[in-house]
């Protein structure tokens, strides 16, 4: 049985960009955006309104011990595992209409056309709303879908604290009303598939409608400290500098130039650099820069982050340079599952869709599911490559596309009767 | 006549080290230095001191048009030009207690040394406190000397209005009293010295006790603003970036090497540098930083200026990044007059002070001068190059050294009888 483009059931791109733009009225900003931040009052609404959405599809709603909300469709064998979709309501403070919904709407479309075709799934089909992916209010993101797969302690999540350390996660699901009391995870899922805009701008460049994500890069995160002498910009000669401005500049070259020595190319980011004392006419004593280095391989992500700490200690003492690299922050890479890739670009390929293999520069809650489950994520493309802004926005007919793409990737898991 | 180790009239080291101590209460801060800013009652504290000073000597005292205090050694001959020396009395806000105090109250000394051998000298001798050499408080530094030597008119540095454009120097000189009716300026000069600490390392770390000052610097100040275009630093593709950050640290380092092509060598400095926005996961998207070049000759210096825009220009258009640069200030070289030079040298080497030709990195009341008679410069060290600062010090014997061949060179112009 199959619809539309040789598709087992049509998705309504037009019922998914209504919904996309409904829910993008709860916490809408004057900017064109959209601020729904994790277990605020807003996030309540939001979730008020998907819960009836998957109640009026026909979806058992449960709430979930960390707030997430799952609504289940049955299978004809409703004891085999269930194929599972979602993403996150939660956004940024001023973010976009797309980040997080389209992939918890692009599941809800999905169970909508599957009901407007009367297909049934030999498994069960669930789509979930993550709690708080973004990390945003609380002291850490992907929390809930990482109780969920096992990675933390159900305690680690409900006692998360907010960043002004007046709450905790657990009080402000209580707060809201989705404080649920069935079990987060705990049972065997046949897949996990997450649909999301690609938040970068490869797919848009190449012309790519569908990216087949391989996995999330992992991230290492450093701090330097550069430290020279400061002296008078017009009476310190040239040759007797200690200069911590000129040092941090030739390490942030070097940084660049190591990215091209590898391949797939890593990305290598000095986004944060303060200077002291910052004046004109005075060398300067004190450089500390970020490093942001990430790769889809942790191997060659090791490498990499030895040879740039290499690097910039070879900078410092050429210049007479003292300098510490502090370890700020990380994550390793995470690769999806061979067959859930492959269920994305053949799908892809059935319905005509130009497609792309994509690394995921951002982490996502599927990859805390790599955990438990063979798990693979679906990328259209956003505008200029540009999301956590007001102005992140995508086309239509990519959505629409990513979400038929996901439908035949879920029943091919999920089993047509 | 000549007096100890050969010389015409011995100065006294401790009587000179006396003065600066005592000098440096007035206005001393609790980290070491001092604080005797411009036209301040402080600085009306200082003045009066150093007015009582030379009246104590025997010189005849007069307050000129701008608040210069000069104190006058009649000559033999007394219709000749005069031989002057002096520097300023006034400081910066968290200064130290030599710069400017130092070629001041070695004027003085030298006074006090022929005093007390009983010598005479063919023309008259004077010495001048210059009212506010710093610029800390009103618009612009040096304009009393500015004034005297023609460079401004009196109704411009009488106008000069204060930062907080609250009042201005001619009305701050009348509230302390230091609005005199002697003419600035306006007759002719024998020739002009001015003692004063190096505020550089150059001849500390040569073993140096003399500095002859050759001249000081020109300055040329540019802000670049550098514009790529930001990024999430997980998403965008290195081969993809304008990355601001990388641009403008291939433009301080080639600016750097820049400076090793010239001989003499010039100084170049990048001292304040913003990012924006300077987020440790966005790649630059704008960078503004300054530049600060200095060289003695001004054609070599506007040769420099214009490779360095070049070579900004060259990695900008390499990186596809938008440059724009703005000239923020600058002033052209001054030379020293060879004569002048050639005094300090000399009475360096009879006197057996190892001695080096170096150039002056900041400006002086001297450069001024230059403009209505011959000048030179003499410096002695200062502990670790380290001026503008509570820290600032030098050796009694280093200042007693530079004060007895400033007492020398002025006698050699002056003419014994």
């Amino acid at each position: 049985m199959t619809g539309a483009s040789g598709s087992t059931a049509a998705v309504n791109g037009d019922r998914l960009w209504r919904s996309l733009m409904e829910m993008a009225e709860i916490g809408a900003t004057p900017g064109g955006g959209v601020g729904r931040v994790a277990l605020t009052d807003l996030d309540k609404v939001g979730r008020d309104r998907f819960a009836a959405w998957c109640r009026d599809a026909g979806l058992e709603v449960r709430i979930d011990r960390m707030g997430n909300i799952i609504g289940r469709r049955a299978g004809v064998d409703d004891t085999a595992p269930p194929v599972v979709t979602g993403s996150h309501l939660d956004s940024q403070p001023l973010g976009g209409k797309f980040d997080g919904a389209y992939g918890v709407l692009a599941g809800l479309e999905v169970i909508r056309a599957l009901n407007d075709a009367g297909v049934a799934t030999r498994a069960p089909i669930e789509i979930v709303n993550w709690t708080d992916e973004e990390g945003v209010r609380f002291a850490a993101g992907v929390v809930a879908s990482g109780v969920f797969a096992g990675r933390f302690d159900l305690d680690y999540g409900l006692n998360l604290p907010d960043r002004e350390g007046t709450t905790t996660l657990g009080r402000e699901l209580a707060r809201i009303g989705y404080d649920g009391d069935a079990p987060c995870g705990g049972y065997p899922v046949e897949a996990f598939f997450e649909a999301h805009i690609e938040q970068g701008p490869v797919l848009e460049q190449a012309g790519a409608v569908i990216g087949a994500v391989l996995g999330a890069q992992g991230q290492r995160c450093y701090a330097v400290t550069v430290t020279g002498e400061e002296g008078h910009a017009g009476t310190l000669p040239m040759d007797q500098r200690r200069d911590a401005m000129v040092g941090a500049a030739r390490m942030i070259d070097r940084l660049n130039q190591l990215a091209f020595e590898f391949d797939p190319l890593p990305v290598i980011t000095t986004g944060h650099l303060q200077v002291r004392p910052n004046s004109r006419n005075t060398v300067p004593g004190r450089v500390v820069f970020s490093i942001d280095i990430r790769h889809p391989d942790n191997d060659v992500l090791a490498e990499i982050c030895r040879r740039a700490q290499d690097e910039c200690r070879e900078a410092a003492a050429a210049a007479r340079l003292e300098i510490t690299i502090a370890e700020t922050g990380g994550r390793d890479s995470v690769a999806f599952h061979p067959d859930c890739i492959e269920e994305v670009r053949s799908a892809a390929a059935r319905l005509g869709y130009s497609c792309r293999d994509v690394y995921s520069g951002a982490g996502h809650d599927a990859c805390n599911i790599t955990r438990m489950a063979p798990t693979g994520m679906i990328f259209v493309p956003c505008k200029d490559g540009i999301s956590h802004n007001e102005r992140e926005t995508a086309s239509p007919s990519d959505l629409a596309a990513g979400c038929q793409v996901l439908l035949e990737a879920m029943v091919a898991r999920a089993g047509l009767v």
